[in-house]
C-alpha cells in the first residue's frame, strides 16, 4: 500500500507545463515502457507490449487479407551486402551497431545489425525469384532493428525499435506502384479507424524520402502540441534494388526482367503518437480496437454483501463483448479511478450496493468522464456502443486540434509569423526546388511532412523564391 | 511449368540411405527455410514461418491463461552486466556476438547481442520490484537470441534462433519450483497433444544444466534416427540471480528479501523435431494443430464443368471446420499429390466428376495414404475426426519408434555393445557422480539426456563403477 498511496499523490506534469515531460511521465507512470542500462535502449512492460500485440494483430490480419506472408529473415547483414545499394547504404551505414567479434575471434568481415532489411530481401528474392510464376511475392516480417540514435526517447526515437517491414517484387511497375498504394492505406486505416488519430497522405520529398527509393509515401499525424509524427511510409523503388542484387525473372516473353519493388513499415513509434494524440493531464487515453484493457469494473463498498459477487457476473458477461478487468483489490476506489484513468482504459464502470438495487451501473468515458447510466440488463449491448463514442470522440477532438493548427502561407512573411507564432501545420506552394525546401528549414525551421494527395490549389507561385508552383506541401517541425 | 516438372521428379535423398541429408532436404523441398549470406543464420520461409507462428499461438496461448504477461527487452546486453552472474557469463561468454562500433564510434563498453536474457530481466526486476504485493512477476518474450556456433543446420543449430523465454520471480522457493514444473509440463502438453511427439521428461544433470540454474527440467525427445533432441527446458534458478543482480523485495515481515527466479525456452528447433520425428522419404508430415494447411482439396479433371465449383463449395464449407486450401492451378493432379506430400498437409481430399455424381470425395491421410470415403454431406464433421486421427496416428508411430530403440543397460559390457549396435536411448542406474557420466560420453559416447520424473529400479548399482545406484538415468546421443 505505501507505494501504491505515493503513486496516488505524484501527479504528472502538465503537458502545458512541460510537453516533454509530460510525455516521459505517462511512459513511465502507465507502465508502458522502462529505461534499460543499454545505451537508447527501451524495455517495453506488459502493457505497452500489450498494446503493440494488439496493434500487431490488426495489421497481420489486414496484411495477411491481401495476400501476405510473414518470413524471418536474420538479423545480422554483412557489410559487403549493406554496401551493394549506393544510396542505400549511404542512408544507413552512419548509424548502424557493427559487431566485429563471435566469441573471441575477430569477423573476417563485420557484421551490422540490421537497421531495416532490403538487402536481405533482395538476397532472398535473387535466390526464390525465377519465373513470373512467382510473383508477386508479398513478404512481411516482424522484427525489432538498430539504429545508433544520439539522442533518444521512448518509443519516438530508441537505438532499437519493434516494427513490421513489408517487402514485395513484382512483375510490373504498375503493380509495385498499386501495391504501395495499397500498404500507405493499410496504415492510414489502422490510425483513421482503429488508433483514432487523423493523418494527411501524401508523398515525401526527394529529399525526405527514404533512402534507395524512388519514391516515399507517408502518413503524418499531428501531435497534441502541434508537432507532426511521422507515423508510417511505403516506398516504391522501381527496379534499382532488383538491378542492384540482380534479381531476374523470366517473363511471359521467355526473356529476362527485373521485378519492381516496395517496401513498408510501421513501428513501436506508433504508441508513441496515441500518447502524444489523445492523452490528457490525467494519463494516457487509448483508442478501444488496441487497449488491453476496454473496460475495467470497479466495485463500490465491494466489502458490503453482495457487491463482488455482482462484479464478478457482470465481467463473466462482459468478456464476451469486449476486454474486461474487475479490479477487487484492497486499494480505495478513488485510488483504482486514477490508475486506471493513468493507464487510459476507455470505459470504467463503476458497480456499487445501490447500483445494485437500482439495476444499474455507471459507466465512465475516460476521455470526457462523462457518466452514463446503464442498466444491467442492457449492459453487453451499451458497451460497444460507448466504445464506438470514445473512439469518434477523440477522434474529433484530434481533428479538431489538426484544423486549428493548420494554416495556410501565402508569402514568406506569412511563412515566418507562423515559424514564430504557431506550432501546426503550414500548407503553401511550392516550386519543387530542394533550395526552397533548404530554406524554409534554415529560416523558419520547418521540414517538408508531404506533399498531400488531397492537393489544393493556394496559388501559382512558390512564396519562397516565387516561380511558379508546382505542388502543395505541408510543413511542420517533427518528431 | 518448367521449374515444377523439375521439381517433381528430382526425388529427396531417402532417410536410410542418408539421414541427414534427407533432412536438409526436406527443409529445402518443402520450403521451410534457405540460407543466408550471413555465417551459421538461416532464412525461415514463409510455410516454415507459419508453421512457427501457429506454435507460437499454442504456446503464448497457454502462457496467459496461466498469468503470464509478454514484455519487449533490448537485444544487447552490456560486457558489465552478462559478467554479473559467474557461472552464467562462463557458460554464454564465448558464444556471444560482440557489438564494437556504433556508426563510426568505438563504444566505451562492448554490448553482445543477446544468448539469453536473464541478465536483462534481473536488471528490470530489480527496478520494478520492491514489495511481496508485486509477486510474483510473470514475464515472457518472443524473440531472436544469437549462439556463435562453430557447425550449424537448419533449425536444429543456427547462430541466430527464434524462441521465447520465461522469465519469473517469486516469493518463495516452493513457488519458483511449481512454476519450473508447471512450465515443463506446459512444453509437454505443446509436445504429446499438439505436435503428437511423445517426450521423456526429467531432470538434467549438473553437468549438463543450464548455466546459472540450481535445477534444469527437459523434455527429450527421440528422433526417427534414435538420436535425441532435446526439446524444451525450464530452470530453476534459487536465488542466485537475485543476489547477483540485487533484486529484493519487502516481504510480509516488513523485511528485505531476494526472490526465487525461474526461466524457460521454446525454440524453432523445435520445428527440426516436427521434421525428424514424423517425415518420411516422400516428405515432411505435419501435426494438424500446426500445419499452415490442415487440408488440401485437389479437384480432379478440373476442366470438366462443375468440378471447379463443387471444389470452391467444398472449400468455403471446410474453411469453418479447419485450415483449407484448394489447388486450382494448372499443375496435374500427380504433381500436386507430390507437392501436398512434400510439404506434409495431413489430409489431402480428391474431388472429381465421378465423386461429384456418388456426392462424395476422397479423403487421404498425408502419413500412411490411407483412403476415406467420406460423403459430401458429412465431410464438416468427418474432417475434424480424420484431423484426430493423424495425430493419433503419427504419435503412435513415434511412441513404437522410440520404444523400438529403448534398452537397459545393467553393465558396461550391455552398455558398450549398445554403442556399437544400436542408436536410441538407453536407461542405466547412476551413482550420481561426474566421472561415471564422463566415462559415459569417453567409452561410450553417450551423454546423460535426463533423470526422468518416472524413475525405474534397473538395479542397486551404477552399471559404470559399481558403486550404489542413486537414480536411473537415460543416455543417448543428441542433436
Amino acid at each position: 500500500m505505501a507505494d501504491n498511496k505515493k503513486k496516488m499523490v505524484e501527479d504528472i506534469t502538465s503537458m502545458d507545463v512541460d510537453f516533454a515531460k509530460w510525455y516521459t511521465d505517462i511512459v513511465r507512470k502507465a507502465d508502458l515502457a522502462d529505461y534499460s542500462s543499454v545505451r537508447g535502449c527501451m524495455v517495453v512492460r506488459p502493457y505497452g507490449t500489450a498494446i503493440w500485440e494488439n496493434i500487431r494483430n490488426l495489421l497481420d490480419g489486414m496484411f495477411k487479407e491481401t495476400g501476405h506472408e510473414n518470413v524471418m529473415m536474420p538479423m545480422f547483414i554483412p557489410e559487403g551486402l549493406l554496401q551493394k545499394e549506393k544510396d542505400h547504404v549511404e542512408g544507413f551505414a552512419p548509424e548502424v551497431a557493427w559487431v566485429t567479434h563471435g566469441g573471441s575471434e575477430k569477423l573476417a568481415e563485420r557484421l551490422c545489425v540490421r537497421p531495416t532489411s532490403e538487402t536481405l530481401f533482395c538476397e532472398h528474392f535473387a535466390k526464390v525469384c525465377s519465373s513470373y510464376r512467382d510473383l508477386p511475392m508479398l513478404y512481411n516480417q516482424w522484427c525489432s532493428v538498430c539504429r545508433w540514435e544520439k539522442t533518444t526517447r521512448p518509443f519516438l526515437r530508441t537505438a532499437e525499435f519493434w516494427w513490421q517491414e513489408g517487402h514485395t517484387i513484382h512483375e510490373t511497375a504498375e503493380e509495385a506502384m498499386a501495391e504501395t498504394e495499397q500498404q500507405l492505406e493499410c496504415y492510414a486505416r489502422l490510425c483513421e479507424e482503429y488508433l483514432a488519430i487523423p493523418v494527411i497522405k501524401g508523398q515525401k520529398t526527394d529529399k525526405e524520402k527514404f533512402a534507395g527509393a524512388e519514391r516515399t509515401y507517408t502518413i503524418e499525424a499531428m501531435m497534441h502540441d502541434g508537432k507532426a509524427l511521422q507515423s508510417g511510409t511505403s516506398h516504391y523503388f522501381g527496379d534499382g534494388f532488383a538491378k542492384a542484387f540482380d534479381i531476374t525473372y523470366t517473363g511471359r516473353d521467355n526473356k529476362l526482367h527485373h521485378p519492381h519493388e516496395t517496401s513498408w513499415g510501421m513501428s513501436t513509434r506508433i504508441i508513441g503518437a496515441i500518447i502524444m494524440t489523445h492523452g490528457d493531464d490525467n494519463g494516457l487515453v487509448l483508442p478501444p480496437a488496441i487497449a488491453p484493457w476496454q473496460a475495467v469494473i470497479v466495485p463500490i463498498a465491494q466489502h458490503k454483501p453482495g457487491v463482488l459477487d455482482a462484479a464478478n457476473e457482470l465481467k463473466a458477461r462482459l468478456a464476451k463483448v469486449c476486454r474486461v478487468k474487475m479490479d477487487d483489490s484492497d486499494n480505495a476506489p478513488g485510488w483504482k479511478f486514477a490508475e486506471y484513468e493513468m493507464k487510459g482504459v476507455p470505459l470504467r464502470i463503476e458497480l456499487g450496493p445501490k447500483d445494485i438495487e437500482n439495476g444499474q451501473c455507471v459507466v465512465v468515458t475516460r476521455h470526457n468522464r462523462e457518466k452514463h447510466f446503464v442498466k444491467l440488463d442492457e449492459i453487453e449491448s451499451m458497451i460497444p456502443v460507448l466504445l464506438q463514442k470514445v473512439r469518434d470522440g477523440i477522434y474529433q477532438i484530434a481533428l479538431e486540434n489538426r484544423e486549428n493548427r493548420t494554416f495556410v502561407g501565402h508569402s514568406m512573411e506569412e511563412i515566418m509569423k507562423f515559424s514564430a507564432e504557431q506550432s501546426g501545420f503550414l500548407k503553401t506552394m511550392w516550386c519543387g526546388e530542394l533550395e526552397c525546401e533548404m530554406k524554409m528549414k534554415e529560416e523558419a525551421g520547418l521540414t517538408s511532412r508531404c506533399m498531400p494527395f488531397e492537393q489544393e490549389n493556394l496559388g501559382d507561385v512558390c512564396p519562397i523564391c516565387g516561380k511558379p508552383a508546382k505542388t502543395m506541401v505541408v510543413w511542420g517541425k517533427a518528431y
